[in-house]
């Protein structure tokens, strides 16, 4: 309990380094990680467990910006841990009453706030975003082609999903593992902003009709993971409807906003959706993993799913069977993942998931205020952020001077990952970076700890220019 | 603190009911579970995790046998609480340095186990038994048509898995979300043990060639759910390899039992598999979830799932990135699975596991012992429990003077629900019961919590007695 109360007070404590940071043979090298034959006694575990931490990732830093799920909530570790000491898994009611009550109570609330009516509809926390996408696709092609199931998809004609250029790479890793092939996700242009361009959505339909493919599903992205893009919903929803074509959102990273009556009116549109994943793990910083699919048909993830297994969903129980809610998983033994969320529910109301939503995203317009007009700063779209995601170049003395030619390129596109090499040695901060389509390496902050301040952005600026002045 | 370790004591404190059982509509009515707008005070929140611990089922109790996964390790459940705290995802090394090399040990070491030369190949922890096999069915498949990732289902020929009517649900379930059809996966039959039979097998395979079929994996299973059989995996091994199909072990219930010299025997011939399920948190008693696919063959996780997504797998970054390994998984965010497993390790040692593994295994002998020549008890399928299965029916007074006939079968049908529902009204203990092909309704007995002793299993028997026989 010290060790772990020690690390979390050291977490939010700016003076501690965000990383310790070592090269995986140093760290192979420097300690005797195998795994022997005889025990260890208590002395050696608590060492370990203070090893194990010293090398961590400080993910609840406030100076830590290098991904979407940032932030340590107190009350949803303290969850965590209670879902840990339970021990239990979801499949039925017979071994989880509390959590198979909680995740129904919870799963209607967000569909409420989504604005399905009621709530109603269906739902599951899965293992990630990534998972959750996959369901929706699995669920879109049950939906239209009910035998696929049983017959497979040799048993339908071609099936072809859409989705944007900026969209996650969830959906092409789904289409590959269910069968459809990612040569059958079609990627629909996006806007300068990584928007998608519904007329282009629309002409790739109509495409791939006269091929005879049959487009089943619409995968629009709410919040995009690097430019923070929320995809035009209503134009979306107009298409689907007119080509019968399940519509589904991935919110995994905007679903937060739904919180903010200032923010949710971009996504105007998700209420139209068949299908949304939305992370509570990412914006609303409840700890890893709390992710959620939220259907809005009831009854049909169970049928796509079902196998009836009769050693868990026995039908002659004693209790109302509907709570047994097991079979419209992909997993058999599903964690618990609600229980934190629902605390922290309670805990901080929606009232405080706004706050902390707001907060964030003054932060990045905070950001982009600062550099979108100071010297060496280059951004990569134009406009206010969205989201908290704000994308920039850092260009240090050596390179303003130069044209803007291909040496120029070549030689920006080799800043950000030197200035991000020396962030993890330093261990002062970090903050994510990548290249996109044309456009070479450059940062992508994003902010979803609500302990980050105006003195931490400060900082974030001041050390990329102390790390890159010289490049 | 104070709420959890209370309920840890009282986990073990034969004297606690095992759960306070209440139905769902009470539970619902009795407590405001609601999600509201404001917050609530620490008080409250605290009343919270003592209500929800309060109607949770005790699965470390002593005396719950009801699934697979049952006890509470105190180093687990501690090494889970720093897991919690640390929060961070699996993807890359820059993100969870230490966890992903613990991951690479004790992979390796449980690769080594199943006896593949110096634990060379590849694996992941997954979200469950399920997925892990889902895993091996996609990689399989990738293997023998590695075009299906671009091109989907129907760009091969049908594909054909096998495996034992026995076996786990898990392997339907995965044909249906990977576009492969239930109808595409062949039932083996079993001998009365529960165990493939090989012969059929090889005669299915046959005939799914002769119709021009693909046989691409068979599944065996080592510890099934119900009986806790071992398929014979020398002679599948074999007949794999004559057709070159791809092998699977799903031992995800009897991998614990390799941590055994005196049970390993059973698994003969799991080092022949080319992927192995193995759930340290069923037979080992590491806390949910921590499941395993391993795979013989390095890289063909990779290949077969990766997608290069530019901001997470960046190719320039400075260090060496063998160690990001998560473009391996399906998952995107992946839970970080492996700590309480290595950290449980380093505490008990290999011995420790073995120690453990062997005392359940002695249990369910003790059990068997006791009832196979006891009045009003029949085995399910004779001989003693290869597995810590043992199944059977309690025969209430009322039914022992019956003929074997149909009105027996169906009154003998009913008793083993009213007997758990009895127990989970009274909380003394719970185990599992279910109907299987033409057998009617047994209690399916399984020992994985070691705090388990003689006089638990005493209770058991005496308990189904005092609450069946009046039925």
């Amino acid at each position: 309990m010290d060790i772990l109360l020690q690390y979390v007070v050291k977490s939010f404590d700016r003076s501690t380094k965000v990383i310790d940071f070592h090269y995986p043979n140093e760290l192979l090298q420097e300690y005797n990680w195998e795994l022997a034959d005889q025990p260890q006694n208590l002395e050696e575990i608590l060492m370990h467990c203070q090893t194990t931490l010293k090398y961590a990732i400080k993910t609840g830093h406030p100076r830590y910006f290098n991904q979407l799920s940032t932030g340590l909530d107190m009350v949803g570790l303290a969850a965590d841990w209670l879902t840990s000491t339970a021990n239990t898994n979801m499949f039925t009611y017979e071994i989880a009453p509390v959590f198979v009550l909680l995740e129904y109570v919870t799963l209607k609330k967000m569909r409420e706030i989504i604005g399905w009516p009621g709530g109603s509809g269906d739902g599951i926390f899965s293992p990630g975003g990534a998972i959750s996408n996959m369901y929706a696709m699995l669920i879109a092609r049950f939906k239209m082609f009910p035998e696929v199931k049983e017959k497979g998809m040799a048993a339908v004609p071609r099936l072809i999903a859409f989705t944007s250029e900026h969209s996650h790479f969830s959906l092409k890793k789904g289409a590959a593992a269910l069968g459809i092939g990612t040569d059958s996700v079609i990627l629909i242009k996006c806007d300068e902003r990584g928007k998608m361009i519904p007329s282009d959505l629309e002409r790739r339909i109509i495409e791939a009709k006269q091929k005879g493919f049959v487009p089943f599903l619409v995968s629009a992205t709410a919040g995009t993971t690097v430019y923070g893009a929320f995809d035009p919903l209503l134009a979306v929803a107009d298409i689907c409807k007119k080509y019968k074509i399940w519509m589904h959102v991935d919110a995994a990273w905007g679903g937060g906003l739904l919180m903010s009556q200032k923010h949710k009116w971009k996504l105007s549109g998700v209420e139209r959706a068949n299908s949304v994943t939305w992370n509570p793990h990412k914006m609303m910083g409840v700890p890893l993993q709390c992710s959620a699919l939220l259907v809005r048909e009831e009854g049909l993830m169970q049928s796509c799913n079902q196998m009836h297994a009769s050693y868990l969903f026995q039908q002659d129980k004693h209790y109302d069977l509907s709570y047994d809610t097991g079979d419209k998983a992909l997993q058999c033994g599903r964690h618990v993942d609600v229980f934190k969320l629902w605390l922290m529910w309670r805990a901080k109301g929606t009232a405080g998931f706004e706050a902390h939503i707001d907060k964030c995203l003054e932060l990045a317009e905070y950001l982009y205020n600062i550099i979108k007009n100071r010297e060496g700063y280059e951004m990569v779209f134009d406009g206010k952020p969205q989201h908290t995601n704000v994308c920039f170049w850092y260009v240090p003395p050596s390179l303003r001077v130069l044209e803007d030619n291909e040496e120029r390129m070549s030689r920006l596109s080799k800043v950000a990952p030197v200035i991000k090499a020396r962030m993890m040695e330093y261990g002062t901060t970090m903050v994510s970076y990548q290249p996109l389509g044309d456009k070479v390496n450059f940062f992508r902050m994003v902010i979803s700890n609500p302990a980050a301040t105006h003195q931490d952005i400060d900082f974030l600026i001041e050390e990329i220019e102390r790390l890159g002045q010289d490049l």
